[in-house]
């Protein structure tokens, strides 16, 4: 899909295109269609982001909270999207063993309490042993801080999905 | 539900819950999390309404285009959240007749070529005949005073449906 086809879109076939590339964002794709014309995948993102940017705290987290819990227990509402399905299986996370999950479950339980929002990290960019460690290592960050490392996972996931859906390597 | 069984909600189960209460804005119910313990009701519902208040001008309108069109053509989606389609069929709006349903549709069309987001309104507090002329009379007011209005039906619409879940009269 070029540019000029984004562009070129109403709202509502934007929000059903785009409407996912922040997890069950929607809203934020609705808005950033308020920016159109985009100049290329850049300039896109820099929406998205500077919206995500622009959001008071509790919103900030609101994104954070959105997004579902990395091979975790299944979500109140039992779904992983698609896009997410496909990137936690790309990482492998679908199959780590029986005790590491175990432990992975009960690390993601403390940072959830810690923070106040799900671990979120961008699987695609890591491999499956990587993120346990990852996880240990980030539950230890103060919470402004990892606040600030969450919402780079959520833009590191979007400029990847944005960049899947416009066809241009990433 | 209670007010005490809503404080105690972790994040995952407040946006199972009231993820809806603005249409296809679960984005929402996950920051005003953040204000809990709530009082009751009406301070529930004065958090999301700070919220979109607190919105940019662009965000305000992404709330707006996460509405379904009023008995209209199908969403590229391709679906009504259950409590949308309860709200449409409670007003008689499934039931115009083919003439009325296009003239209708012709009008929201306009709306949205006007305005950059669908026609929203609170059709539990209107009447089938009252929609199609609310929505004539809409269509001629100015841009950033249609805006304050819909964004009103969005904030009457969340309303009943926190009323609902929480099991109080509206």
């Amino acid at each position: 899909m070029d540019i000029e086809k984004v562009n070129s879109m109403d709202f509502g076939e934007f929000v059903d295109v785009f409407g996912n590339v922040i997890e069950r964002c929607p809203l934020i794709a609705a808005a950033v269609w308020s920016k159109r014309p985009f100049s290329g995948l850049g300039d896109l993102e820099k929406h998205f982001f500077a919206f995500i940017d622009g959001l008071p705290l509790s919103g900030q987290e609101g994104v954070l909270r959105c997004h579902p819990e990395l091979a975790g227990r299944q979500l109140p509402w039992g779904w992983l999207t698609a896009e997410s399905q496909r990137e936690q299986s790309a990482a492998g996370l679908q199959n780590l063993g029986a005790a590491e999950r175990l432990r992975f479950t009960e690390l993601t339980a403390q940072y959830r309490t810690r923070f106040g929002f799900p671990f979120v990290l961008a699987v695609r960019l890591s491999d499956p042993a990587a993120a346990p460690r990852e996880l240990a290592r980030r539950l230890r960050c103060p919470p402004a801080q990892e606040l600030r490392t969450a919402l780079g996972e959520v833009k590191k996931i979007c400029h990847l999905r944005l960049a899947d859906l416009l066809g241009e390597q990433p």
